[in-house]
């Protein structure tokens, strides 16, 4: 953990950044969803049609994981993070259609250093999956934690 | 939806049911992690023993991802599954290590018909990850959407 890597106290409450661009195919959405949602309106353009989805549209772990990916990519590999106790809440909010262009809002919403262990601490953030910048797809709520500076 | 599926009211408060064996080996350990978890503890076995984990272990996204796909072949493809608006809660409780054995303890908790849309209810479930059948590595709650019988 070097100096230049984001700890615990580079994460301000109240502090609204973007980041990221993942250009979701309709060859990814199918290939995730053989494997680990085959659901039919993952999988399946008819099918999907007539579905609550009305098309088309990823698995939301499949979301999940491209938001995990891009918080990677945006964040967390330049930071001391030591991985996350849970997830507090995901909504899936629309359907996440091929060829959308995703990126992620990220909130800190709240961070407290940990009493049992005085290196680390804890920073809640609300993620919002974005589709072509604009339309908030999926939101996620969750902790995360970090080395601390103090340490 | 023929009658020899799952409907909503096939899902009775209180019922607990376990299904599933997946078999979680190194190679798709790493896999994953390197499309959508590139964190070193997921990846690199020394960063891994350093790190809170004690070892590598699949990124917590694997983990539900699997347990999507145990959902889907113990009962989700054999139901009138609509899909899910969310995730109430996920935690991680324990690391999944490398030849774990996979399977899943399904709780339902509640279901409650839908009011707006009366062809529809939505049950929610407990899921627990058990690994070698039982240490349980991972708990989700969540609802799910299924057409009803009386519609």
């Amino acid at each position: 953990m070097t100096a230049a890597m984001l700890h615990f106290e580079d994460f301000p409450t109240g502090e609204t950044v973007t980041y990221g661009s993942y250009t979701l195919t309709r060859e990814a959405i199918l290939e995730f969803a053989g494997e680990y949602d085959p659901q039919p309106f993952h999988l399946d353009e008819t099918a999907a049609e007539t579905s609550l989805l009305g098309g088309l549209a990823a698995s939301g772990w499949h979301a999940c994981a491209i938001m995990m990916r891009l918080n990677c990519d945006g964040f967390l590999l330049d930071a001391t993070s030591m991985g996350a106790p849970g997830i507090d809440e995901v909504k899936w909010l629309a359907p996440l259609r091929p060829g959308a262009v995703l990126s992620v809002r990220r909130t800190t919403l709240d961070s407290r250093a940990s009493k049992s262990r005085p290196e680390m601490g804890l920073v809640k953030f609300l993620f919002e999956l974005l589709a072509d910048g604009e339309a908030v797809v999926m939101t996620q709520a969750c902790s995360i934690m970090f080395g601390r500076r103090a340490a």
